[in-house]
């Protein structure tokens, strides 16, 4: 059988929501590795709306997460409220601004951030149930937020020495990572890959993305197995 | 030198503008080849927003066209106004049914298309250069509705019976081709590829868009000594 990997959007554009090559490039490395996506975001507003075109905050503009999320998913997409463990073999999280926006308050608040209340729970049904979980880009601080007071779970961000001391601060660990690569986290069973989180081409955002897709999809059986014994 | 292809993007999300998917893997095959991507997209409103959730018509919601494509493109787009033939070694059209409604207006009148003005023009420009020009999905009816009257261009758009009747109404041929292939019209130095005109998967819509890439890039370096003997 396929492994139901989520992908958890946020939006549809870098500065207030998903970043959408990211989350191409995932959706066409799973499909590529016989898995099958199911596309899930948040209900309600963004947290901001940013004229992708000037980069400033356009005002009075607002947007719903689950229907720009749906431009990226062609439609297909549900209520990250209604998704649980019991029906994902793996959860990854492109990143973009969103992550830090919507899914949690990263970008106001650095590691004294907080986490869409759905998402939490969501990445600590996937976690307790040894499910896999991939983080790219900025989605690593959701999951540091998350699971790093408790787990201390091994995460990347690239090499931004900020970002990964905020990391730090909320009880992950860092590894310096290039954006072709990908970290793993065997116990905790995380991945994370930094894409945009550099400056870099985007063939080379691809390798990164299809390298931790690749090891989220590798995770999935054991994890299963791991289901079926309890 | 690497070649310069033009991506002619007409708004973010496929039922209003660009199909994000079909946009991304031109980017990702362009970059894959060593080429430059130069996207563009007309200044001026979206005809319609159509939240991708519901698929229903947002009234009210005026989204302009060069900001929601430069959410795909990261910020660094610019008006097709200002683009030119002399700048462009290629130029690649995605679809999605912003090409049926922003660069023409074919979702509404079919055969009786009317092109963008300045969008008619570098088509004709490219042409009349012998530059290629790739186009995915819908896209081809913006081409034959610009070049069909006058250059008969050998065109795909998969296998959907009254597209392709529409297609050869306005003076274009029309071949059936796989998603994962493309047409190739050498004389007229036009490629064209379905994608989302099939509900496939969408590692084989990548395939189709990487070939029809290919060929492009390939025809750039004959259309560039072209341009130097003249």
């Amino acid at each position: 059988m396929s492994p139901r990997i989520g992908v958890l959007l946020s939006g549809c554009g870098f500065l207030d929501g998903t970043e959408i090559r990211e989350a191409v490039l995932t959706l066409l490395a799973l499909d590529r590795l016989g898995a099958e996506a199911v596309c899930l975001a948040p209900a309600g507003l963004q947290r901001q709306v940013i004229d992708h075109g000037t980069g400033k905050e356009v005002l009075g503009g607002a947007r719903d997460m689950l229907a720009e999320s749906a431009r990226i998913a062609r439609g297909e997409i549900g209520d990250v409220a209604v998704a649980s463990a019991a029906v994902l073999d793996g959860l990854i999280l492109p990143g973009g601004y969103g992550a830090a926006k919507n899914l949690s308050d990263f970008a106001f608040v650095s590691a004294r951030a907080t986490v869409h209340l759905e998402v939490a729970r969501l990445l600590r049904e996937m976690h307790q149930a040894g499910k896999p979980i991939g983080a790219i880009c900025i989605a690593p601080a959701v999951v540091a937020a998350v699971l790093g007071p408790t787990t201390h779970p091994l995460l990347t961000i690239g090499d931004d020495p900020g970002t990964a001391a905020a990391l730090l601060a909320m009880g992950a660990r860092h590894q310096t990572c290039a954006v072709t690569g990908c970290v793993v986290d065997p116990t905790n069973r995380i991945v994370s890959t930094p894409a945009y989180m550099f400056d870099a081409r985007l063939a080379d955002i691809a390798l990164g993305i299809e390298r931790a897709c690749e090891a989220v999809v590798a995770m999935c059986g054991s994890a299963k197995a791991q289901g079926a014994s309890s």
